[in-house]
């Protein structure tokens, strides 16, 4: 049985573009809270932590899939389900459903690896096995 | 033939996260300006008229899939390359191909639709049929 | 006496900057949220009807004074306490201050107008009265 | 006699608000940027080099004032021209008039200081003294 943790985003002004509705890239930027906060809440140390214990900086993307079911606007209280879908070696599927009360709003599907560094290098992050004490917390 | 459009984005620190790169909801805020660029380009008007005109407030997002293959960070001049892939009744798809000079980046596949509003409510956009005018300038 | 509102802002990776702390501008789009709130809170209708009732688009900033005492990094959870210290006749004082329990993080000052759209130009907006229902309203 | 360092901005669609004008914490990040490029063309390192070399992690900000004169929307390519406006012992004025062509739109003032990291402390940060060759570059 997976876990799922939802956080409450309440939509701004500011959030909305000319069209009234929310400036799609801010989705992005809400599910990737959504996932650093079920992280936390599972007891996986923050990524500053993580940096100078296991030299890993955070779990960037590798892929996104994402369908726009209904727009939302400001004023409109919205909650992202998010859960671990599928555990790979050195990868996990990530799920969040964006949803306003019952009506659904966007699905995303990410692949993300748990990165370290290479060298020093800004460019250059290379994916490692899933920590495995961190996959028993996430459960 | 279709045509490419080409959007060069200078990477600034404030694009960038803890890790020390960009941040990747800024990559989405990239690719839809290269879109609207690349429509104003081609001669599309832009959405404060064409809500006059023809009651199209703009080209939402109805699914995007993307695939991020090396990380960017502030410093790096980075080009967005984009084309209409494929044309559809009430749809189009809109490809980007993100790069830093030669090494790819990013890849994203955007289905589109052109919207109208519904009855004036802020939660409701319908797609219409793609406008034949804008679509023989789109090529 | 004046009221005074409070907003929580959770700090999030994506928030910070690679300097590990919030990335300034940050603090701008949470104080507008505040206030918007704020507004919210008292009564005040949001902007898409206030657009139709009283052509008011909302209450743009003429000036912004604002000083940063210390930073603030992700995994923090920051609280904005908003107010009204002045009313003029075509403006008002909005008054922010933003901590971390008890340590003072920024003080922000702002002006604002409540504001109309000039003959449908997005170029031109000016400054309306201060409607009296909604000053008795904010208090 | 100060030099001055412009940078061209192009307003997007998706920096603006439901009022369909820039969203006004977009003129902080695009007067930052502009703030870096100055550094930059004047001979400065960047960040990341200069916390290796001189332990130095940007120049965060102590106060900015600013004063909203026009607003701009999607469509609008905007210059932000940046000066140092004065230097002090350990911190300087930096200035942004930003205009869209000859009609100016916005005028920022900031307080700013070289500053380095404390005891590693994500939330202790200090000022440093001006490093004299940065500031000779500087003008």
């Amino acid at each position: 049985m997976s876990r799922v943790h939802t956080m409450r985003v309440d939509v701004e002004f500011g959030d909305c573009d000319p069209a009234q509705i929310v400036y799609f890239p801010n989705f992005f930027r809400w599910i990737d809270a959504s996932g650093h906060r079920f992280f936390l809440a599972c007891g996986v140390p923050p990524w500053h932590e993580t940096e100078r214990t296991h030299g890993i900086i955070g779990t960037p993307c590798v892929t996104i899939e994402s369908r726009f079911i209904s727009p939302a606007s400001y004023g409109d209280a919205i909650d992202i389900d998010t859960h671990i879908a599928q555990w790979r070696g050195k990868s996990f599927v990530l799920q969040h459903h964006i949803r306003c009360g019952d009506r659904p709003l966007v699905e995303v599907s990410e692949v993300r690896i748990f990165a370290r560094r290479v060298d020093w290098d800004r460019h250059r992050i290379q994916a490692v096995p899933v920590p495995p004490e961190w996959r028993a917390l996430l459960g």
